[in-house]
């Protein structure tokens, strides 16, 4: 088989190396398709050295068929199409009040061990969601992220008629736009770079750039002055958290779903005034993962439209530089078995 | 009749005046007690000065009995014990979605209006709340304070069992912390002032120096390390924002009680790691003022330990004074019949 490694210094290496029968509760895959994540990209650029044990096999976002069933395992059989929720909460303890998604101890399967960048994958069992036998692959590698999108919405406790702004058009916010619009909410994207605002126009998103047009007045233009009832700040810029506070009405939700390295400046006079919610959101839980897959299963909303390259594996190398050099596109899925 | 009138630079007078009769739709209030607020406080230090119609009579923390009743007014009789719950919310619009109480166009009476420091007061009859006849009046001029407290705790959703840390223990902290161990919720205090420290153990409030003891391990000591459930940041001050996105556990509460004048740094990591929520919370709605006026009916709460000085209305300088040189006392009475 082969595998790809990540050696630090911007760099991965493609080795062959021996197929590995699974451990006891665990499972080999056979590696459908991965997602590049940006925490891929982040990891690529070394921000992460300390966190991932180099030389490391990441990724994280992928889907695939199970290829051998260690001992101890049921409720799967060879063949059987699954994605892997790449959450390892086996050290969870009672402080973490049942909320094993973001214990404290989680171990992220593909940051901080092995991850699906290779063309067989030993997992545990735990971490395998089942797909129905018509899903699709290559749309199923978006489950994960789709899956993120899910629990954010989710978290926000959107309804329909009420209005959502997105503010940043990348993978993450897109979907969450989608999944914004399919509960039946008016969906406003606030995005500034123009290749993604095309992108996001052609998945049939209202969309504002927000350098040339005031989104505070274009969102009250569209909701009767109420202003936005739920905002997902994604973007990971100050001007986002500027707006973030303007642009929501009267007891609006703010969910932060980007990372923020440092401390940043709020208005929290705003969230005083306006009796704001901000509702942090990180990762999934097992039915945000369902929903995903069962989205992803109807597919009837512009998932294809969200994978902009297929590369084969063994590219790595240039998959990662060509991120970098082409920062607008949105999701790049290596094909693990060509 | 006196009434007294904020001039700017610091000042009050106390004037004689003609008693009113009440317009359409108004009482006139014979005026028993009025507390003496922060944001009182913030006028006379001339904060509010652009706000303020001066000269004008404030106040807004205060009990009284029905005195005389306008046209239209129906449902209430000379005599009966009342307090004012002073939002003038006749500007709602449909962009407000029905939270009148932080309406965009709400005037607060006793700021943007005349107010209490008077003998007599008219006000619209929509603002009255009844009490019973065996309510103290001296007590029932907490109300309108303990009413924030009961919406800060009502907004965080605190249960019996939970864990709520108070950063701050003035008179709103205090009384927020007294209506979360009324929920049947194990609360800890942090203030650093020894006056205020010494006047919340007095209470009976669990109280700390986050100075002098580490608040965070103090906090998973008495919880088995899951922190606190609920946060109600009360200070105003940089240390507290530092410390409340610290001292909250996987998925805890943080209620913004605090007014920030700017905007502040805040460790928006952690809401997205720990999935945190901030919840603003301003003011207070109907149900609030009728949860106030049973506790302090009721009398079961040290709330005649909060009082800490009762002046004759006639004192209002002194009494403006005096809170500035011991910023430490809690809750000053004006009484506005002696």
């Amino acid at each position: 088989m082969i595998a790809t490694q990540y050696k630090g210094d911007k760099t991965f290496s493609v080795i062959e190396k021996e197929i590995e029968a699974p451990a006891k509760g665990e499972v080999r895959i056979k590696v459908a398709y991965v997602g590049v994540c940006g925490t891929d990209v982040h990891i690529y650029h070394g921000m992460m050295d300390k966190r991932v044990n180099i030389p490391e096999t990441i990724g994280h976002e992928m889907s695939g068929t199970i290829d051998a069933i260690g001992e101890g395992v049921s409720g799967f059989k060879v063949g059987d199409k699954i994605v892997v929720r790449p959450l390892d909460d086996r050290k969870v303890k009672s402080s973490d009040k049942g909320f094993n998604h973001i214990c404290e101890e989680l171990k992220f399967i593909g940051i901080d061990s092995p991850g699906a960048m290779q063309q067989y994958w030993n997992v545990p069992a735990f971490t395998l969601h089942k797909l129905k036998e018509e899903t699709d692959l290559k749309l199923a590698a978006l489950i994960e992220p789709l899956s993120v999108a899910v629990h954010d919405v989710r978290m926000s406790e959107l309804k329909a008629g009420e209005t959502a702004v997105v503010l940043g058009g990348g993978p993450i916010g897109l979907l969450v736009a989608l999944v914004a619009k399919e509960k039946g909410a008016q969906v406003i994207v606030s995005e500034v770079n123009e290749t993604r605002i095309s992108k996001a126009k052609e998945l049939g998103l209202d969309t504002v750039n927000p350098i040339k047009t005031d989104l505070v007045d274009y969102v009250k233009s569209k909701t009767d002055d109420k202003r936005a009832d739920v905002v997902f700040e994604v973007a990971g810029v100050q001007p986002a958290l500027d707006i973030m506070t303007e642009v929501a009405g009267i007891r609006g939700r703010i969910v932060m779903v980007a990372i923020h390295g440092q401390k940043k400046e709020v208005d929290l006079f705003k969230f005083f005034w306006k009796e704001l919610k901000l509702i942090g959101a990180r990762v999934y839980e097992k039915e945000d993962y369902e929903q995903a897959i069962r989205l992803i299963t109807a597919n009837e909303l512009p998932f294809n439209e969200m994978i902009t390259d297929v590369q084969p594996l063994k590219n790595i190398q240039t998959v990662f530089e060509n991120i970098d050099k082409n920062p607008e596109g949105l999701k790049v899925l290596m094909d693990c078995q060509s």
